[in-house]
């Protein structure tokens, strides 16, 4: 058994890898911190967990934390970068489910997030997390940038196409990107801001980060590290996107828009995408003329993709769903960990989603 | 392995027996029947089983269906009766969810539900599927009527408070019982119906069936039976049960109101409901002064109760949640299966609820 | 036109006050106060009143605040108490739709509020403004108590029982009442509060205060004054109020449970219930076999109550529905000062509910 | 007063114009029909309009119809167009809710909506009733076709963009445009359809007419209308629209994505758009850096738009917000009727948006 650590345990990113790993078979979850909430059951704070977990949230103390084998950081940023070299020291790996490992660009880091990163050295050694586009490098890894939820659709949602222009070496859309995304409201954690109250976001839309948005930079870096290989790099200014906030507890959907080059429109997409993820157990692409919904990936690690060409039209739609808190954040550092120890990648993913 | 049969997967209730099922260790899934939709595969109707299920609706076809070892019914009322003799000849035993086999007086059944039941015979050997109440005789059983999820909140709710009193031999709560329920909207069904539109029920609360409603001569004669064994019965009049509808999908929550008597006084009520159910891995009495709310079991088989009583009143308070489509339908069917197979218990209900 | 002031218009019952005062044909709100905001537009706050309000926040001004001809407190308890004495020596009337002049017993404020009364005398020239139970006095009031909302539930839906057991001079009920109610997350307030956060409401049904909420000893006030007139108390151990969280916005929905005596059960209640309210506009009985939900009074000033009898049953079930900001706050505040300064009582109060 | 007559008044739409417009000052409605539900109270299908209408549904008798000044149609595609030319013989004008009246095109009508025209030479009489496009017309009109909520948020949303681009006889934007529309559940009208029940829709978000929408058509014809006079026609492959269903019940979100040109970029897209709307009573321009969400027009006949360039990219996102039952239905069809009858614009469309 895998002894897991788990620090921060009160957020919706930590109850929902609690949820996830009690019901994997290969790990034990051993420790639980939280500062805030020291010496209390998990159970008291979440009764969904009472005989499921008798774990108690201990203050994080580092030598104990050691003692794990690999240790999930469901903090805030700026919390995992105190404690990872520490930790790999001592031979207990990172997982960070904060944006500390995400970007390789210091300035980057700094400009979003108002940090100055802890340890450089090590952020050039941290893994991006996303298992379908860097699978092997997350096996060897010792610290692993779990993605954001909004760049786990856009990187996966734009793969299959840039790959393909890649290979054919010209340009297949136009260059422009256009991701406008739409979250469920736990996306924005289990914080107490008036913003999140039930009074003011349920039957109520809207955009939020209009003007910029975090998981930018990250989407921008995603985006370009696939494009890199061929020497063909996409520039900030021309993604678009454009976050909104849904009256829904779980869920993500990005519609990316983009059009099409002649050479683009000569392309079968739809066959693209389904042999691009045809090995790929949690991503699913819908058939033809068939659209995902949320809820269809709601407490899973699924992710699904529609693609859309029109007869008439230059443009095309590519619709990303995945459950934000699995895919989009503990159900991927649950994959990720278990490359990281050669487990098969679906032990404790294997959860089917919950309709309605 | 067992091979099991689903009649009628195109409702909320057939579907949650396929998610289900379909994480459960000892079981197959080898047919599935719907009128409307034979030919089609499931997972076209519910993309959430992409990847789950490659399943098929057929027609419903007895002799096939009687291949099966146990056949579960996720029909309306009426069409488990009808197939139940054959299957049973046949070796196949039978769980309804509908309400054929849930009823023993054939009066009753023909007031509430306008059918004249198909085998009153068959209808006496039928067990009434509440393992914590009847778990011996369900696992003997052969057909299994799975109680309306009101009832088992009721049933189960007022279960040890009964018991105090048939042991005690005197009364102590006064001669009636008042059931005020709250259930989500799932509860209804997968049906076209105006009234369960998002726009009808969405930031809307009402209650429905104020002047009677199918589960109260269920839940008399679950309550009768609990008493009947000291000759003191409760009459039917003296249940008072109002249902409620609550814009959320899932979720049931029954406030149950008592007066005690100056016997009933005298009791540790919350002491009593722990040691009642204390052997009981589904049911989860609540500590002194901490109440449960829906989400605490979404989409899992647990059943919580808290028990208030006041220093300075006569009021009793039993507050029991439930998932409606799990311990109030689908979950406790697959618990009934369980027992009348002698797998364990828990096999295929031990999923964490799903928070938030 | 009447001259307004409005203290504490950053929560939920201080924009629906602007709303609402907003479409009043004799009123100007010339003064609205915030210590957070001050020197803020409010239509900057709250977007929907852009184009509608172009008030600007100030701090309490206690010698500004006397120019108005009536200040309504939209403030948390114990504000309103500070300031109502130096406000009713300037000839400038009182609306508290906080606590502050709602409890008679300085006893039960202490209690309940934790707050010692600032001004005791004053408190019993305060009228309780429940227009529906005390015109008369409010019509000459200077300073009200504008009801809470579950007690406007509570109050109005029993009294036309206990006026006509008063006129019987024989009790029509056992003497215990259970109100089982349910409100909307709005009742909360504008707060920052981690248990009101859309994902911890949303999809989730629960009770609160299940030992004890502030709202009970001002039902048991309302309940005893319409008593207490025939030397007949009713005592607080004997009302059971058990209030729940809907996940919706607006509305409260209570359920009252009485059982009748047999002088109780020969009483068309119907038809006493249809002529008690027979002349309040704000108040409708629906007919027999018919019963409210929330949504046919949400944004409006109404309340509506439906009565149901069994034929085989002493239980007696009324129902009563209301928007928890409208009737049950600013709706039922500018009701008051409309009989305080003897407009007609449905000014700036007709507006159609909205539905869907 | 203004008679007038609705035809179909069981809808969504229908319900709202009543609501709006027994709020009106020079209005008396006096028929409402509906096949269904003839003979019945209104207030009987709606308990919301109990106390506010005692209007009972009839049968559509084209006679008693044409003594009204004018009708409104809240009913199916295809049922105006039967009635409008015998109406009109009556001198009485005719509002249509649905779209007999507002594609030009038959070819598009008949493809999108498989219907004959049955009137082919009164459509070409008909205005498109976009009051702030098409003002003049409208005030003189005898038949008007109330735009689609979707038309409307995206028409309005480009106009002062276009108008722009045709004063400076050069392109501004590159020659696509994409409208990623959001809609609350109501836009479906009320029609007793499985995916839009509560359980199907709440808690999830999807897009749907990826493939194609109805409100394409009318969207290039709009947008054509306003690039015509330059003789510089947007072709309908251009306009990308894709709409989304959301989990609320009102309310219109609408993200429209564009690229400029460099002379694109050099405009002051803020003051150009609070100039060109600077006197439109409905139409709000938020100030720089602020985004409008639903609810702040929700159950108003507001429209809000926000604008928002960025310091290093081309592209130009304008933000959308309407109520789709209000300005995007009987809202803007009773502005149409205030300018048909020479009323101030403003009667009976004063409402103050319902937040929270």
């Amino acid at each position: 058994m895998i002894n897991v650590g788990i620090v921060g345990g009160t957020g919706y990113t930590g109850v929902e890898l609690i949820r996830l790993l009690s019901q994997h078979p290969d790990v034990t979850i051993t420790q639980l911190t939280s500062r805030s909430e020291a010496g209390r059951r998990v159970a008291d704070l979440f009764a969904s967990l009472r005989g499921v977990s008798d774990l108690v949230f201990s203050d994080l103390d580092p030598k104990r934390l050691a003692e794990c084998d690999v240790v999930f950081f469901a903090t805030p940023h700026g919390v995992a970068m105190q404690h990872a070299e520490f930790l790999l020291q001592n031979n207990t790996k990172v997982i960070d489910l904060a944006a500390d490992f995400r970007l390789q660009s210091l300035e980057d880091f700094k400009t979003w997030y108002q940090l100055d990163h802890a340890c450089p050295k090590l952020l050039r050694e941290a893994v991006y997390g996303l298992p379908e586009v860097n699978r092997a490098a997350i096996k060897k890894a010792r610290v692993v940038g779990n993605p954001g939820c909004y760049p786990t659709t856009a990187i996966l949602g734009l793969k299959p196409l840039i790959d393909q222009q890649n290979q054919q070496r010209q340009a297949l859309i136009e260059p422009w990107i256009i991701i406008d995304a739409k979250s469920g409201v736990s996306g924005a954690g289990r914080q107490a801001k008036m913003d999140l109250l039930f009074s003011e976001t349920a039957d109520n839309f809207k955009a939020y980060g209009v003007a910029g948005h975090r998981h930018l930079p990250e989407i921008v870096q995603g985006v370009n590290a696939l494009l890199s290989q061929h020497n063909h790099a996409v520039q900030r200014h021309d993604i678009r996107f454009v976050p909104h906030l849904v009256p829904m507890i779980r869920g993500m959907f990005s519609t990316i828009h983009l059009r099409l080059t002649d050479a683009g429109r000569k392309q079968d997409w739809q066959a693209l995408y389904e042999q691009a993820y045809a090995d790929e157990t949690f991503i699913d692409i819908m058939p033809q003329a068939t659209y995902p919904d949320t809820r269809s990936v709601r407490a899973s690690n699924r992710l699904r993709i529609a693609v859309q060409t029109l007869p008439d039209s230059l443009m095309l739609t590519i619709l990303v769903v995945q459950d934000n808190l699995v895919k989009g954040a503990a159900g991927q550092a649950v994959q990720n960990m278990n490359l990281m120890f050669e487990l098969p990648e679906t032990h404790g993913l294997t959860l089917t989603p919950v309709v309605p």
